[in-house]
């Protein structure tokens, strides 16, 4: 180890770990390995990295933050409305505590939950952070381990919760010095990002360790509230107990031990229910995956795109599909996979998926990071908004959408190696060229500009035509929050009436109907019980109620009410 | 296509399947296909490869064959008792047809099912069959299609049930050409022995369907009672249902269709009680799998031997763990895997597992195919068969075994290719020196003589003292017929008493007591209920019984009954 100018040999111990009695480390002493005459390397659980991936470990004595959310308990998931959010493009100074400075404009438009894209310690000084390397460190251009810490205790006390994304299924390319310390990786298996992490091999014990003791450190030492697991399609295990599952009952375990709850929220492309499923029925036992498939056809709809996995949507009966059944591709032929493609959710609450119309990657992995706004008019935006937030699923905001945000979110890094930066710029430009972009209209990730650009302008948010926006959306969560109907997650008290050709759609969620008019006319669409119904939210105020109908205008929705039942 | 001198163009369907009018091809009639003018290469879906795995395929018209077993239903699993046989090695001709002569020892010593080695086409006229490469085309050296209907339709008429082995998880490395005919392979994931086949990507529902296809054959067109899937281990697929459900569901409509019994056996080396789960708790709905653990913990115990993955095991106390739980390693940490093992078979019946006390890979896989006999005393390959055959799992025999036969079972092979044969002998020879063998010493897969040692020699069946072993597993399998207490597949019900010190062990079985002492000196054991018991089976006459123990001679085994019962 080294450590200043002190350079101290580690001993072996019998069970094979490296160990060193080291009592000149202590809070904000810096530190590193050296390992087979190689190094120095940063420590893999290293608590703060505070100059980037290459650097010394500094020491963090998590004990030495007085947290001030004694009591804290997160609200359930079914009543969350959760808000994804980048720390680095979030405020314009892109850290922890400038974030702390919004909280205000979030309680005030509803959000209950704060999802925090990951920060752990990735290469250079902007990024997604879907590369990182240091999993255990809070990146040290937010604001480090501190700085984090302050940003959660300034939620908890206004009353937010916070997720944070954690990415377990493969490391970054830049600063990985993980497999120089011990088999944490393998090539048994494949990811399209870097080397597979060997979770079921010899000495996967430890490696599930490492990344079920980094959950619990979020939740224990920095009081995350739970946790959002990226692409656990790309976590391949076949041993008896899937890590996923091991991960939950971890934190199940951590849950009773601090008392606090705690949520894991998958990422997941498997359309397979058991990820979500209780562990008594052979399923993992996760609280949540994003529902992808409710995403994927509800942009569709709107969109008109057809590209890509959007070939797979497009029709309204999809959405309902997915409204009434979670899944769309529940055994169904995908011609985008060409294969067939999951399995029912049958049974499942509706409170198992994460429903929204865009979030970081439905934005930022388009060619220049347009948001649905960009794309669709404001009414059908303003539909969108409304089936995500009337939906039987968990909702959820991407930074920024609910005053429509002109600004994109597109794909940056900061990648120090010069080749490794030219090898993800050109990367980059080839992936949008079969769907008819020219390298040069594609930015260039390594730009600081790109970064930059992406960040949100504040500003809108008092601004027409943004302050409409923002108010929809907010009087949207207002509604979900009063009608409990709109919070029910039972799917099969989701009914879905719809003509494909005429473009309408009417969605029932007990007490509330929600009837959509998507064609470029106006028209009257059959609507039970108008008779007894009241308006409580429009898109437009052209509407019009006879008996078992309802008259919208183009492009238009309206929320109603069964007026015989109290809301 | 070419067909005899014929060439014939094959027109690409709008699905992407290359077809063709062919009235020309019949029963009997040669054929094979040119791939973008590559070829020609055998039918992947060949009935029958005359010529071997490089060679033309012939039409098989299955309706062609006559079978007498009209009505036939094979027992159920509870009550089976298998036999693992080697068609090449089983008889001196090694064919389907002189295998046939040999039912009539099978059915005299109480066997129900016949387990047949693969018998796909694989390279070369000698082999195990794991290579196979021509899965629907029985071994031409074996007797062809005909061949084994024969077979399969004699062991009918007399009573014996059939199951054959079937390789899902690779292909072999001469002949392999299923990958010039479309997406079958992967490189996702990695399988020791080649490519791993491509379940979960694009295009796999017809990857899928080839298998699952395969799987019908062999029940449909040749009468199989039931599969035994190799290694499903290797087969990995991350896909909402795995292969293994789906070929289950494939399986089981195919038995509703066909009003037959069918099963479904897995070699599994994950400890997964999920393989044998029924779908409706997320199992994947196999019937059965090889119990490793069970064989590993009584191996272990009886030759004392701690090598490789059998140091995982050795005491008494495993032994009695596999018998009352099923798994030894059931979350249990494994030294030999370095990392925690499987989870618990908890609330699963004992005939979910199939127990051995050998197998062609645990007799094959040795340096020289030694069976147990070269290993230990007659006296202890008694103990041995009669905790096999008095177990709560379904038994299973290796070719031999009854009668302690002394020839060996080794590795191996018939590759034309020069270079392929090297290596594998290479290969053979390097994987030894580690356990302290002379690459010399281990025999040569490639030379004939390495298959002509491995054949039965069934002069040894009426000669002392293989003539006592036949008795003795004869006697053992008589009682397991004549006590359902011995068939009774509820674990919890089985209970064991052991002294490690000591080397002694009682297993109860209902009505039923097993007493053994493995110590190389006589001793007194405790044995509840001996005053109430009549012996029915012992290894040694020099028993004695007194108030609730019982004494044993050095090395034996006694098997009593609780005489208040009907038995």
């Amino acid at each position: 180890m080294d450590c200043g100018d002190r350079r101290v040999n580690m001993a072996k111990s019998a069970a094979g770990w490296w160990t060193l009695d080291a009592p000149f480390i202590d809070h904000g002493v810096d530190y590193a390995f050296r390992v087979d005459g190689d190094g120095p390397f940063p420590d893999p659980r290293s608590a703060w990295q505070p100059q980037g991936v290459h650097g010394p470990s500094r020491w963090v004595d998590h004990a030495r933050f007085t947290w001030s959310d004694a009591g804290w308990q997160p609200p359930p998931l079914g009543s969350a409305v959760i808000y994804e959010l980048h720390v680095g493009t979030f405020t314009p100074k892109g850290t922890f505590q400038s974030a702390i400075e919004r909280l205000g404009e979030l309680i005030d438009l509803g959000v209950t939950h704060v999802e925090l894209m990951p920060v752990a310690e990735f290469s250079g000084n902007r990024g997604w952070g879907y590369d990182g390397v240091d999993l255990y460190a809070p990146h040290h251009a937010y604001g480090g381990p501190e700085g984090l810490k302050r940003l959660v205790d300034a939620c908890h006390r206004r009353g937010l919760a916070v997720l944070l994304d954690v990415v377990y299924n493969h490391l970054g390319p830049a600063g990985n010095y993980l497999g120089r310390f011990g088999p944490y990786f393998t090539d048994r298996y494949a990811t399209p990002w870097g080397q597979a992490v060997n979770f079921d091999g010899p000495f996967s014990d430890e490696v599930r360790r490492f990344f079920a003791d980094n959950a619990r450190m979020w939740l224990r030492d920095y009081h995350m509230d739970g946790l959002r697991i990226d692409a656990v399609h790309a976590i391949v295990d076949t041993s008896a107990i899937h890590f996923l599952e091991h991960l939950a009952a971890v934190v199940k375990d951590l849950e009773t031990e601090l008392g606090r709850h705690f949520v894991l929220i998958a990422e997941s492309d498997l359309n397979d229910p058991r990820i979500v499923s209780p562990s008594e029925v052979g399923g993992y036992g996760l609280d949540a995956q994003w529902n992808e498939d409710f995403h994927h056809s509800l942009h569709a709809v709107l969109t008109g795109e057809n590209d890509g996995y959007y070939r797979d949507f497009g029709k309204l009966a999809d959405l309902a599909k997915a409204l009434s059944n979670g899944l769309v591709y529940d055994g169904r032929y995908s011609a985008h996979r060409r294969r067939h493609h999951g399995r029912s959710a049958a049974g499942l609450s509706g409170h198992r998926f994460v429903g929204c119309l865009q979030n970081h990657d439905q934005v930022g992995n388009r060619a220049v990071g347009h948001r649905t706004s960009h794309l669709v008019s404001q009414d059908r935006l303003k539909i969108g908004a409304a089936l995500v937030l009337t939906a039987p699923f968990v909702p959820m905001l991407f930074q920024g959408e609910e005053w429509a945000a002109s600004t994109p979110f597109l794909y940056f890094t900061d990648h120090q190696d010069p080749e490794l930066g030219a090898a993800v710029k050109a990367g980059r430009q080839a992936e949008f060229v079969d769907f008819g972009w020219k390298p040069d209209q594609i930015p260039d990730p390594q730009e600081e500009e790109t970064f930059l650009r992406s960040k949100l302008d504040w500003d809108e948010l008092g601004r027409a035509p943004h302050d409409a926006m923002y108010e929809w959306h907010r009087a949207l969560i207002g509604l979900r929050r009063r009608f409990p109907a709109l919070r029910d997650g039972r799917m099969e008290r989701t009914t879905v009436d719809l003509d494909e050709e005429a473009r309408w759609l009417v969605m029932r969620r007990g007490e509330v109907s929600v009837a959509c008019n998507l064609a470029e006319a106006s028209q009257w669409i059959p609507c039970r019980g108008t008779a007894d119904q009241t308006i409580l939210l429009a898109t437009h105020s052209a509407v019009a109620l006879e008996n078992d109908k309802i008259f919208l205008p183009p492009e238009s929705l309206t929320i109603l009410k069964d007026s015989k039942n109290q809301g």
